[in-house]
């Protein structure tokens, strides 16, 4: 009973719309971590947090307060500035695959840790364990040692790196409070400001594959990213990027894979290597080495990218030349007549794949290597009747019927092609 | 894996301003009380149903899902009428004591089901309790026969009658989501309901004392109160009465049982009796035995309504003649100057009471029998410099100091008398 605080003091607090002080803040971030803030009280106080909202200076102490319930990394002694990359996440998104190699060609390191995919969004270990040998676990030593030699490492968050997030988010994932701004910026940011890296490019997604629906909202989130790095120390830009369409032609672990690996060796689906480029440019300018885009297009072309990959996944113990696992079932989508296909929905896509078995839906559930989504016709693009638009694919057949029922009314063919818009809708720094 | 909803998809409604179907209801508030949906997002489901609201056809269906949680009461094998009353808790709010002896002297069973007290609010087992032998608990069986014997029980509800209420409350004590009128009104109305009473008189208290602090949320609150019982089929009625002063001159346990006996015996405190027999005329005309409020004072004033209160008292081993308990340790608090009251803040009375060891912070805390504060001058009333205003009661001494810090500035003399409203306020039916 020496808590300086009652805690159902601070939800009321939050609850009739009021500021919470530095003090309530550090103390129920710190008590709820402890254990002595129940998780149905957090709860409670998230979704007081979501409708009601926080003012900016409450999510920087808020963010300060998760960084200091963990450890802080230190990159410090590497000879390369460091930048990192953080996608809050789509359908079909690959990008930090051939993205982390090619931008440590010139000489800036990348720390990308990442995560598993939890519901219609997949996860960038998921998509790299599909590789034979690849480990996703690496102690902060080895994964140093990894900067230091290749320049570019992929690996698992350790469980050092703010604890009171990793909490708070498995929470939020079960009470209905993922989508509050405050808590998605504060949860993103205080894992890299705690990993410790020199800049940050943030790629906030927009659309119907995206958390966030509509641009305002993403751009409200962007902002607060952007305020938060950028009073951490930490030079932060965020990119607003489309995800009303899938990213590439394929959204599944090994199929994602593939489409990266063709992107690291000159070619790949033009949106996925327009965004990739985007993204290195804008890594290499935060963090002071920059690099036109057609410097950073070449290393693409020329295979400099493609050999850090191999280093990178070979360091991890993954074997970049043996054969990508692939599903037992695969069955088409056709098209009904001729025409132009002219939407097709990321969010539907993303649940068809999930469905198939290339997602979860509890963190404990196993992912299939080989399921997924390919396609063949992208908005925008010709097709006949009776040709295949989609391709899915799955090790348990059973699955086809509900993941076809997430495609119904998915896409369109029409007479025209429809106005395809940028892949990059916003910057904001 | 063979639950119809999905428990995110029921709270996102919510926090998005949706209605929850029947069938939604239905399911989280049974699933609520069988675990399988946790508490941490009935939490979040009860902070978004207290900032986001609920339609009244909601609100009757998750009053009716709370009934069907557990057992319902049958009266209908007595040979008289039933009527309960119901208040929302305020600060020496001992009504129920006189009032189910007196509504009994008229042919009207009472089947008072009563709770204990928790934060600043009192509770009618707490105050009983101070009478040597007495007990709450009683059989359905040994209840019956006590309402068709002498016609009147005050006793605790059985663990069988609304058992998702017993948890849920529990749930929002703790994580502030006590104050959703939605909630509150379908907690309150599935016990009486459940409890099968004929006619029920609800007391919503408005003021500083009260959690209604305003009276157009507790005209709300009473308004849906009595549509819920009206809908069930319980003749309901509420009085809205004032809680900004304490009611009477005692709050604590043994201190209002006194009052209580004092009333019974013919005397009391004005507003005390003027509340007990207002509320007695409603229950009577709701349960089809109109009765006049003369008649009514009349079985207070010649030992009627006393009559049935001693055998009500010795039927749950309690003894009527026994001296109450008294507290080991006293203190007055003075006036400083002479003149009239004019406020006496409920809020504080009820507080210090509490501190003084009348209530309790957490369920499982005894409580003081003796404890509480009795009140000499009330707003209106005359003092002198130098003469007590409030003696505080205490068996441990250290309490003084914290009940006199909640009591500064709670009461004021001035130079004239306030003009002071009625007790009851107003009148929904």
């Amino acid at each position: 009973m020496s808590e300086p605080f009652d805690v159902v003091d601070v939800i009321r607090t939050k609850r009739d719309r009021g500021l919470l002080s530095d003090a309530q803040i550090d103390w129920v971030v710190d008590a709820y971590t402890r254990g002595v803030v129940a998780e149905e009280q957090m709860a409670a106080l998230a979704m007081a947090i979501l409708l009601n909202g926080m003012q900016r200076d409450e999510i920087a102490r808020w963010t300060g307060a998760m960084i200091d319930s963990g450890e802080r990394m230190d990159f410090t002694s590497l000879s390369r500035p460091t930048a990192d990359k953080h996608s809050t996440g789509g359908v079909g998104d690959k990008i930090t695959l051939p993205l982390a190699p090619l931008v440590a060609v010139f000489d800036v390191a990348v720390p990308q840790l990442s995560g598993r995919g939890l519901g219609h969004t997949g996860g960038t270990l998921d998509k790299l364990e599909s590789i034979p040998g690849w480990r996703a676990s690496l102690s902060n030593a080895e994964m140093l040692a990894q900067l230091d030699d290749v320049g570019a490492v992929i690996c698992a968050a350790g469980a050092g790196l703010a604890p009171a997030d990793k909490k708070l988010y498995a929470l939020r994932d079960v009470t209905g409070t993922v989508e509050a701004i405050p808590l998605i910026a504060s949860s993103i940011m205080s894992k890299k400001i705690a990993e410790g890296t020199g800049a940050l490019v943030l790629d906030v997604k927009v659309g119907s594959g995206a958390f966030m629906k509509e641009l305002d909202q993403a751009r409200e989130l962007a902002r607060t990213m952007v305020g938060l790095g950028t009073d951490a120390g930490v030079r932060t830009v965020a990119l607003l990027t489309d995800m009303s369409v899938p990213l590439g032609r394929t959204a599944g672990n090994a199929l994602e894979v593939r489409e990266s690996v063709e992107v690291l060796d000159g070619g790949g689906p033009r949106d996925v290597v327009d965004l990739t480029v985007a993204l290195a440019v804008e890594m290499l300018a935060a963090a002071g080495r920059p690099v036109g885009e057609d410097e950073v297009r070449a290393a693409l072309a020329d295979g400099r990218a493609m050999d850090v990959w191999r280093r990178m996944i070979a360091a991890q113990g993954g074997d970049p030349d043996a054969p990508l696992p692939t599903a037992r079932h695969t069955r088409d989508v056709v098209a009904d007549r001729d025409g132009v296909v002219d939407r097709l929905d990321a969010y539907s896509v993303g649940v068809a794949a999930w469905r198939l078995g290339a997602g979860r839906s509890r963190k404990e559930d196993p992912v299939q290597a080989g399921a997924g989504i390919e396609i063949h016709a992208r908005p925008g693009e010709t097709v006949r009747a009776g040709t295949p638009v989609l391709t899915l694919h799955t090790d348990t057949p059973e699955r086809f019927d509900r993941a076809l029922e997430a495609l119904d009314g998915a896409w369109t063919v029409a007479q025209d092609a429809p106005a395809r818009g940028p892949v990059v809708l916003d910057r904001i720094d």
